[in-house]
């Protein structure tokens, strides 16, 4: 059976399965990313023959951190130093000789969630909040592409926020007042001096109020039917810590109705499952 | 030689003009807006009358506050307190004998400006800051509409403001922290105590950092390639004004291009012209 | 578990299906169209019941003939003499307290094996080969509307025909030269005096040629990736039948790409399970 | 006065002129096109010169027979075959220092009858039948692309058509049977032995009748709400042309709203307006 490809390229790991045409995962394998960009190319060659298991592939996709040319296929995942300018889609293209997609990983991860993820929404937004804040917003399942294909970052936006610790704000972008820098994980890290598991309720609740502020912009420029959020910080505060950003999202939001909330279905997978969609992508 | 016909009511003053199918306005009438719905409305159409001047009328489009129904053309425009529910497009329509079309004053704004403003941008954001705060966002020349056609609300999100008496800081809508209770007519009216055209320059300087940190929110949500701004505030402030919103903007934005960014080339006809637009609408 | 609610109501038969998120479908019953309205909707409530088996209706999508209002919800099927604006979606949704979405079993269809079909193409085209001719067009997903929302005839477009009897060429329409008139089933009957399956393999090639040309006109007009086909005449006619269609499309197409063509994934499901996602939709 | 650049390079001749960015011409200029890509580059600098006249020029845009890859924009016009593979954007940003756009001229006049022709319509095609046919098909006011950004090529359908002389109808595509060759001036030459200009009111009225056909079913394929024509055979035609092919059209259109039809507002000036239309392009 022909067999679809997708990739997830992160910054400590990657992840390739094969999937048949319903995206239903085959085989999968994952291993640690190196610093060494011959090292990951050479990884990603054996992880892909081991899960196509000598089927033909139909067509491959990748998510990844930006910034990188979708359309060209050349990536420099800001937190894989050893890459940079790779011109990912020609050298897969000419090794694997089948069409090969890329796109930054939020972006992935929003169509993974929105083909395999139990929902069909006119305007969708998925969020990871992860190391960092990001997100890929589609309309009737497109891609929302601004400036000269330029991806919105719904991390660097600015709220009123809350902080006990307000001079430990400082988002990795160079400005003091992003969204990303309260509520990621590494901005978690900055702010309590802990990582986001070992947060105590009130800090949880402070961080969940800033997520939720954050979402009430999204609401108010986005107006979107549904919401899904996905990365470790908020897998790991679960159901509760989303329920708590939902109530400080509805609180600050009258005059657009409130779109529906919650967790990402596919867990850590949602990336990896885009990649997959994007395979099959036309 | 047949003529289309604008509207642009509001909740001071009702705007009717006429123009050829190149948009150019042939007459112009004004008139207050009264507190009586049927005062309004035969006022209306004796602007319409004046300005048709018994040529054959192509279509009509209006812009009118909201909230709306655009479809149904069903309207309750918030500060004219005796129209609720008015069914405009149904009455103007066995009136009259030609398409009516209506929409939210800032969507058609933006259509104005784009359609008549002297650009062509395929992500473009219209902002318009005088009594309120409001916007219309085009995607290739079409309105943005968010959930059930809701349209976004940029006066409402939540920025990180700076302000010298913040306990005024309070938005119509019932929440605290809305950017347009920093940057509007009103808002400026409760913090400062004065209309805008009477702040002093380090007043003006907050009123434009508040509006640059919602500008680079709007930039880092939707990337535009243009954003244009109108409203009594913002032609009131100037070059000077949008000159140090645009740096406080470009301050905080670093991920995402930043957009070009300039008053509206229409003045105070931006709603009326595109209402003109709307009335060609096929 | 809440399940979605899937209703395909033909001119022969109804189909009701109850479905997880992620469409897979769990329960599903079949009745006769009967002659009677209220005997119709009578069945369908119990078809309904019998599918939810209790269980909470996420939501209800369903595909009908047409004419009807997809916005309004309200449906008139040329085949179903009884059935003259029947306002469905508010029926349904008083009914069953929940929301319910239909449109022309075409579009549906073309939405069903769109999500479920195992692909995922830009442009992306579905045809139904049974009595009569039809088609869904979906640009990046999303259902093609034209003028004030009318959808595309593709079975009532011209072309330069080869029929061994062509003075039976006669559409149902009231013109004398529709595709559908010289590839349906209903159209084959007229001029071949039998049905599709009695067919000679001369006879199926001069429907095959016929597809074909129609074919190069879809693919010269929409530039498609893909397209799908359905319906009895087609999956009677099998892959024999469209490798014959195919090649006279390849024949008559020069300067656009040829899109991929093949017979629908999901059989006498695509209409139902595209009302599944219908179900889905917000 | 800053000014946009607009460039119409055809076969026979090449125009360019300068505008306001409200479209309004200022200079015009005009030479033949040589059979030197050489000598045609170096015209082509001192046109943009000339009409330039010393302003700053704030963009540039370009119709021109294709194909070509727009996006790259990389020239290949068939009736130019000294053009081949030519960079002209890469040429043109680096000679001019500012932003070229160029597409096929049928796409480009579609965008300048879009925008200064006097319309405004969600689904709107535009046709040019001129020594051969083609046509751009806007949904609201975006350019259609097909599979791979192919544009479609409606003069490539085939219809069922009336002709005197069947045997002379033979596309230069290489097919038989394309609507182009009953319908372009080049097909009518073959046809009848003479050109447009010279046919007799019955010669007239076989071709309005074929070209109904092709709008047939360019309405119930992309059903639009206006159709309007150009080039050299339909302005040569006039009213009487356009009337007689509506007719047939409407003869032939049961199920899909008859659009409105008309020829361009913009006559021999369409491309060159839309080229100009580009120039503003962000």
């Amino acid at each position: 059976m022909a067999v679809l490809v997708g990739l997830d390229i992160g910054g400590t790991k990657i992840m390739v399965a094969s999937a048949d045409r319903e995206g239903n995962i085959l085989r999968r394998v994952r291993a640690e990313t190196s610093t060494s960009l011959e090292a990951d190319l050479a990884n990603i060659d054996r992880m892909i023959a081991a899960v196509a298991a000598d089927e033909e592939i139909l067509g491959m996709g990748a998510a990844i951190g930006g910034p990188l040319d979708w359309e060209q296929g050349i990536v420099s995942p800001l937190h894989q130093p050893a890459w940079r300018n790779v011109p990912l889609k020609a050298l897969m293209e000419a090794k694997w000789n089948c069409r090969f997609r890329v796109d930054v990983d939020t972006n992935v991860a929003a169509i993974g969630e929105y083909r395999w993820g139990g929902l069909f929404a006119e305007r969708f937004l998925y969020l990871t909040l992860s190391t960092g804040m990001g997100g890929g917003f589609l309309i009737d399942g497109k891609i929302y592409r601004g400036q000269d294909g330029a991806h919105p970052e719904v991390g660097h936006q600015s709220i009123h926020f809350r902080c006990s610790n307000p001079s430990a704000v400082q988002c990795e972008c160079g400005v003091s007042d992003c969204l990303e820098a309260l509520v990621s994980g590494n901005g978690i890290r900055r702010i309590y001096g802990k990582s986001a598991e070992t947060l105590n309720p009130e800090e949880w609740q402070e961080v969940a109020y800033n997520l939720g502020q954050g979402l009430r912009n999204l609401a108010a420029l986005y107006a979107p039917h549904v919401i899904r959020i996905g990365g470790g910080v908020a897998v790991g505060g679960g159901e509760r810590f989303v329920s708590a950003a939902r109530e400080a999202m509805q609180e600050h939001l009258r005059l657009v109705p409130a779109p529906q909330l919650g967790l990402s279905h596919l867990g850590y997978d949602t990336a990896l499952r885009g990649a997959i969609a994007l395979a099959l992508l036309k």
